[in-house]
């Protein structure tokens, strides 16, 4: 596994790549939504295609090879551009924002739209599967005060999940020692829906983890 | 759960569409990545940012709302262009192609790069969650001559999967009445690389799905 990797940037300097980047990849969110939907026809679809490659020719000019990496700075900061669910620079993840209840609860509300579908009209039961994984492993690492890796992950599939408005939550149901036991559900965002998906997952803090070199804010290596 | 919907469309028609619409995924797939990866300045972020809303207003003039859905024509052909795993349309998908053994074993390998990234440098395991569910869903339906839905998935992470070419396979290990089970594993795609992650999981075949009306070639619910 690469190593975090350790930016001398101020928070202000990573807030304003995380401005100018973020803007970027929800352009690109819209774009990718788009060519699921578009109707658009030969031509259309030509010129669309000259702009796409005029665009990633310039950002392609100075794009280093390899994956973006978790990163961290001198001021408590991580993040991970890249991650598939979170990521701010994935046009892929919705993205994924956590709310911490006092309780330790984690929750998040998202809408999933046409890049997300399985089932005609329903969420992929896999990306039910992706989003509670990530957030059963941020609640295991307890809002990114410990780092923790899956060992097991089980989902319940109970009924259809819609496209559109979702919500999931999770929360800590057992721990001992290094071993900690997560429980999820993912439903519809309305009153009185119930869970489409049912998870538990067994999480697991690294001994490495436990050392006192490791470098602060990583959370869940999911 | 929306229905399925019949196509008036010959098997021509549905390749062109998908040459044409491919192409255009191609090229959005390259910028999603592009967008993980670039080290652009705000001169150049903000003029590929103007070429891709050029684009997406040439795709948004004739794009209805909702996801694609999936569709059949009357010469036995199906297709599921908005999937996450497999959509031909949609750029997140890496697409998966499986390919079937004369024993039942699904086997698909496939490159992943910066969008799947959870751990820096490894697969997000919920990456591996997902195509595994997709990949176990399309064993179950036997090759698209049954329909199937997800009960229950359970995975076990062993290792870390490294960005870069992974594979998979997996097959059914028991099957009565209408429960199957699958057994399923990825790897790194290199010789001797033990299994990231293995998962097993039963899949049901719906009541519905044993009347006669039920189309042909829908496959796995996944």
């Amino acid at each position: 596994m690469s190593s975090f990797s350790f930016e001398d940037l101020t928070n202000d300097e990573v807030e304003a790549a995380e401005a100018l980047y973020g803007g970027l990849t929800d352009d690109v969110r819209r774009v990718l939504d788009l060519t699921i939907r578009t109707r658009a026809d030969a031509e259309q679809v030509g010129r669309a295609r000259a702009l796409l490659r005029e665009a990633a020719d310039l950002l392609a000019a100075d794009a280093p090879e390899g994956p973006a990496g978790i990163h961290y700075n001198a001021h408590g900061r991580s993040w991970n551009w890249g991650n598939t669910v979170v990521g701010l620079r994935n046009a892929f993840a919705p993205p994924v924002r956590l709310e911490w209840s006092d309780d330790g609860t984690a929750r998040s509300a998202v809408h999933l739209g046409a890049a997300y579908e399985g089932p005609p009209g329903s969420v992929h039961g896999g990306v039910s599967a992706l989003l509670l994984d990530h957030l059963m492993g941020e609640t295991a690492s307890a809002a990114h005060t410990r780092v923790t890796v899956t060992g097991t992950l089980t989902l319940r599939y109970a009924r259809p999940l819609p496209l559109g408005a979702v919500r999931m939550e999770a929360a800590v149901a057992d721990e001992s020692d290094r071993k900690i036991t997560v429980r999820a559900t993912i439903r519809e965002d309305r009153p009185g829906a119930e869970p489409a998906v049912e998870a538990h997952g067994l999480f697991i803090i690294p001994r490495w983890a436990q050392q006192p070199e490791t470098p602060p804010g990583i959370g869940s290596l999911d």
